[in-house]
């Protein structure tokens, strides 16, 4: 019974933390995410793209199957922002944002409890015998304290 | 049996992004944390502060007795930042972080998995009995989002 209870805490701390963050879009213009959250530092637009890019990757680490954005790996992850990638616009990018965080929503939802206990696809059966707490559900919310770590920064480009 | 390993999970999350931020602490002299993590926003020192407060406030939601720092409460839950109120310098919050976080992670493991399913001190026993995943897990989870959150902020400081 508490299983049900604890998957629950995860998904509602997830999608919470997602919620915030598309609320925070709406407060900052799509000029201003084209602004550094500190002088010298990541730029708006490279730290909402790495949130997806990042979220997208729940997918193929939880078993749903391929990314949705795998062209978003190589400008928002793989390389540091201000390094001459093609990406997306900013406006673009809040739509992506929308509709991955939904369609991404769904699919967790759907996760029977029992599932969210069992390993997720980086790592090995053998480790996974010796570490069981490095499940599912583990990864949901090392993603949830990801998401949040920039959230606080990217917030910083709302204006008073 | 997966309750063990959930309570695991959440201590070590807790752990890992305290462990983080007292390695971060490290890497930012006592003067740069007197600059504000971007213009015009929270200052390194008042975001320390105010990660003690939230933190030392586990000890009175999970019912370990009274607060150890009572006196942070003011300066940095109750008032916003540059509000004139009298605060310690940077080196005695550093090192009453750490102070404050390894007697604080000494508590949370002797608490009994079972415990971490009921009810925290801030939640009546009529609202607990309808949303029953508010539970003292629940408060560990989000105060470690929580101290996520402003550790990206502070990470800001650093200077590369």
């Amino acid at each position: 019974m508490n299983e049900d209870l604890v998957v629950k805490l995860a998904l509602q701390n997830w999608d919470r933390e997602m919620t915030r963050f598309e609320k925070l879009l709406s407060e900052i213009s799509d000029e201003d995410m084209l602004g550094e959250v500190s002088p010298g530092k990541n730029r708006g637009i490279y730290l909402l793209g790495h949130l997806i890019a990042a979220s997208d990757s729940l997918r193929t680490l939880l078993g749903f199957g391929d990314k949705h954005y795998p062209d978003l790996e190589i400008p928002f992850i793989k390389t540091p922002d201000k390094s001459g990638q093609e990406m997306p616009s900013v406006k673009e990018l809040k739509e992506i944002w929308k509709t991955n965080s939904t369609a991404l929503n769904e699919r967790l939802m759907q996760i029977p409890v029992s599932e969210w206990f069992t390993k997720h696809s980086s790592i090995s059966e053998e480790d996974f015998a010796k570490e069981p707490h490095r499940n599912k559900l583990n990864v949901l919310f090392t993603r949830t304290i990801h998401q949040t770590y920039h959230a606080g920064q990217v917030a910083l480009l709302v204006k008073k």
